[in-house]
């Protein structure tokens, strides 16, 4: 017979987990496994909420095991580290993002691309390699191998650290690997969400004109006062996004509901490149003629492989680029999941996991 | 009132226009400017048929002009030089392609991307700086500024090397933008027609393993056999496309009939791309998931710049490469023409304009 959860490992934890689709999340007693030899282990402090941990703990996307403990945007402080642990010592800051696996011997892995390694391990919700259900950062401790550990640098606050675990890398990646991060360039930002706002400060911080593309006027003067955002168009008005056309060497579109795209397209210049990270549930209609006319592209773009989180912190941290956050305790996550299915946070839930995280037991 | 089509210019020509959206096609006499100081006049020897030639003389993309003589594949013999003329001299192989004129001062232009320049001047159908209408290679002489005049290296036969003019420049210029022609790399060419098969071509002398994608299990012999391509794949056969799932690292695709891309995205590696040549005259649709977990994107092209066709042509001649052709009278044209809408060609029909195309006057 399998054993429970609170067993099947040695080290008790204690999270909160989504029971079923309602989503609802409660406290809920389980178990980490010991610290082995390249693992590091670290009291969870802060854990930020990603919009796909309110997919999952719905089962939006069919995938989801229950009970499921979300999280994947993990900041905490070193409390174990394993005998062969060579990057990190008790004390350090450290984070967890979406990825606690892969191969490692795969060509994606071999590049530094573990994000797009087939047997990829997420943090939550998936089987670690021993065969165990892996748990997210809404729960007191965290254990992974080092490989899959980031460091925090000490002068990055870390509530606001956390998000960029996943938006962060999320949002940095395409803007270097689509080569939109060269000074001078002009890049749209369309969705000022968490993904969105973090956007702008990278592409910002790397000399970068940027302009964010929204349904919402009202989101106008927070973009360029409080983001620093240099121009705004509100999507519906076509005289402003005519007036836009062609001006654009890329586009991180970081919208996932299903939108018009060819709008988008249109604001690029030739050789323009529309990055989206968001998924929809329908495919997009991909007008063509533009893509030839102008030789661009609309390519996809999913979280950052490991070497290239740590060095996106790195550039936070020199920077001073955090996330714009909300801190709650963990009581209010339930209410926190309803406001983020309406949008209404600027721009990122963080639990303060290390202040308001009780264990039951 | 504006003078005749034969009567505009000083040089008398001739060759077969279509009158109306019927497309029929049917002797025409006109003129041509004078041999100005940058010009270079040639006699025709060989107009390639594009399928856009097809398009354009049933208007079928709504911006056709009559009489229309069409033609973009053209090559002849220099029969006169302008005064400041520097590159050509009386006798020289050359040809002309899509393009006769562009704005020559934006930064498409400086770039030697003409072809994107927003003023770009298509060889026929369009209005030259002048204000005069373009006429195409269906006709006996043709007069372009020396810059858009493209050199035939003496090794290469002039009617295979027509069809490069366009079907070759717009396979060659993609393979190298997207960086799809580095040795080693894994290419499929979807479809096997005017364009595809000099795909086929190219990337097999820049070192590529080729694979052809394809609705007919018919042209694989001549696929593999004729056109040296590595493998085959017939893309309504699913198992066949499984087991090729994530092998390539691009794909070229010169379908313009409405078809599903899903199959082929799953077809590309992480980071491979699909490069669409074709218009359809609906938009694609385009799954969103799949762009995402392989970072993969989907980009379009539009022939080549002046520079890169003299490229292409260099590289042709250097690797031996035409395109396959069907040489035809120009009385057969009209047949042709209705043997082309129906694919029934391998691969591509070219005119003898210059042993059959008789003046009327």
């Amino acid at each position: 017979m399998a054993k429970s959860q609170e067993q099947q490992h040695p080290k008790k934890a204690f999270g909160w987990a989504a029971r079923d689709s309602s989503g609802v999340l409660s406290p809920f007693n389980f178990s980490r496994r010991e610290t082995r030899e390249k693992d590091v282990a670290f009291k969870v402090l802060y854990c930020g909420i990603c919009h796909s941990d309110l997919h999952m703990v719905k089962n939006e996307w069919g995938i989801t095991t229950y009970p499921l403990v979300p999280g994947h945007e993990i900041v905490g402080v070193v409390t174990e580290v394993g005998s062969r642990v060579q990057k990190y010592k008790v004390g350090d800051k450290v984070g967890v993002g979406c990825l606690v696996g892969s191969c490692q011997s795969c060509d994606k892995c071999a590049d530094n691309l573990e994000n797009y390694c087939p047997r990829l391990i997420l943090t939550y919700g998936a089987k670690y390699h021993d065969g165990t259900t892996t748990y997210g950062g809404y729960s007191d401790i965290m254990v992974a191998d080092e490989h899959f550990v980031i460091r925090i640098p000490d002068n990055l606050p870390l509530e606001g650290a956390a998000p960029l675990l996943c938006a962060g890398i999320t949002t940095y990646s395409p803007l270097r690997y689509y080569g939109l991060d060269k000074p001078g360039m002009h890049v749209g930002v369309v969705g000022l969400g968490g993904l969105g706002h973090v956007a702008v400060k990278f592409a910002k911080a790397m000399g970068v004109r940027v302009t964010v593309i929204s349904t919402s006027p009202s989101k106008k003067e927070e973009a360029i006062k409080r983001l620093k955002a240099d121009s705004f168009l509100v999507s519906r008005e076509q005289d402003q996004m005519l007036a836009a056309w062609g001006t654009m060497d890329g586009i991180i579109d970081t919208v996932s509901a299903v939108h018009p795209i060819l709008p988008l397209i249109r604001l690029l210049k030739t050789n323009g490149k529309l990055v989206v990270l968001g998924a929809p549930e329908k495919p997009h209609e991909l007008p063509v003629f533009p893509l030839l006319m102008g030789r661009k592209m609309v390519g996809g773009s999913n979280i950052g492989g490991v070497k290239e989180t740590q060095e996106m912190i790195d550039f936070a941290a020199k920077h001073n680029i955090t996330a714009e956050v909300e801190v709650i305790p963990i009581d209010y996550v339930n209410t926190a999941m309803e406001r983020l299915a309406k949008a209404d946070v600027r721009y990122r839930f963080v639990i303060d996991v290390g202040n308001t995280l009780k264990p039951a037991f």
